[in-house]
């Protein structure tokens, strides 16, 4: 299999030059873009879903949702107040990469808006090596999820900016061990930012609001 | 990016052989072989703590452990009674293959297990394009993750030969939609085998080890 390689780096390099590609068109339009990480079902949607009305009168925000197949995500992003969803359709593939986002933006104005949120394929390892050109990568874990995550995927938490701990409501059912847990974060990505929160009752989110608007305005 | 299709597909092609080779090792030496998909944190170890207990006095059982890092899983399955268990770390892999379970047979003496139970790593896509020679494929899914899950990862629900929706212990405190989820399971997948189960509690285990017992005695 060593065969295989090559041809892995060749396009994680193409894509690495897109990505700056994408970064720069954003740049020059004055969008800052996150891009949003988690295992299938860990609560990307409905962060967006309570980000959204917290924060559109305040900002102009599209929404790029990527999936395997369905358009559920871009609907519930449109419906929570995204000035314009776009779904990306992976056809199979297991993460967003530059090229797709590229043709996202292609459907944008992008002078048109402030934030930019994408929404990543629902997958704790693949999206972690591809690039979008997007300003911070946001992982979203969730409690149901267990307690080792940080120490089975380090890759995905290794690289990311900040760091949602969703679900936290459903704490007292299930047994994951909050210490163990930030332990293995802080040993992969010291000090990266933490947002313990639940997308349900609301709790939380106060502070991920207050950290997205600062590092929108910069 | 379609330069990319033949390389894969080569890759699915040598994969499916070897494959065929594993499964026919498996044959005959009288192992039936089970592969355990999920997201990450669906539940698929604690499936196996729950599992080697009630078959151990019954059936000579190893375990094979996917995953990126750690040998956290393969640890649990030694501990919850497997004879042997053999973990095998990706490094950064995404998913195992039929190359990677041929380095884990080899390392087993399978005259000596009447049932193997491989791990997969947790992720809902990319596991079902690779075969690796097992005889039945089950996907665990979780209340946690939510009901939409059919609908946006049709390909690891169309091809599983049976279906564990775990953590229904949860029910009570999650808006999981039992018909929807099942309405998109049963349009992918008509009539798979489906067994609602709570690792936490017990319940609904009792009629996944018959049917585990059945398809190993065949």
């Amino acid at each position: 299999m060593t065969q295989r390689i090559p041809v892995v780096e060749n396009i994680l390099n193409a894509n690495d030059r897109l990505a700056e590609e994408n970064r720069a068109r954003l740049d020059s339009a004055g969008v800052f873009a996150i891009n949003l990480m988690a295992s299938p079902g860990a609560g990307k949607t409905s962060m967006i879903e309570q980000t959204l009305p917290r924060l559109k009168d305040r900002l102009r925000i599209a929404a790029v949702d990527g999936d395997i197949a369905t358009s559920i995500d871009a609907d519930r992003a449109a419906a929570a107040g995204a000035l314009a969803s776009v779904q990306i359709n992976t056809g199979g593939e297991c993460h967003l990469d530059a090229v797709m986002l590229q043709g996202a933006l292609n459907q944008l104005d992008l002078t048109q808006f402030d934030l930019l949120i994408v929404e990543n394929v629902g997958n704790l390892v693949c999206p972690a090596s591809f690039k979008l050109g997007t300003h911070k990568s946001i992982l979203v874990a969730s409690v149901p999820e267990g307690d080792d995550k940080p120490y089975k995927y380090p890759g995905m938490y290794r690289g990311v900016d900040a760091l949602i701990i969703n679900k936290i409501d459903l704490l007292p059912y299930i047994p994951f061990k909050m210490d163990y847990f930030q332990r293995g974060v802080e040993a992969l990505n010291p000090g990266v930012i933490t947002f313990p929160i639940s997308c349900r009752t609301g709790e939380g989110l106060d502070a991920w609001i207050d950290w997205l608007l600062q590092n929108v305005k910069r």
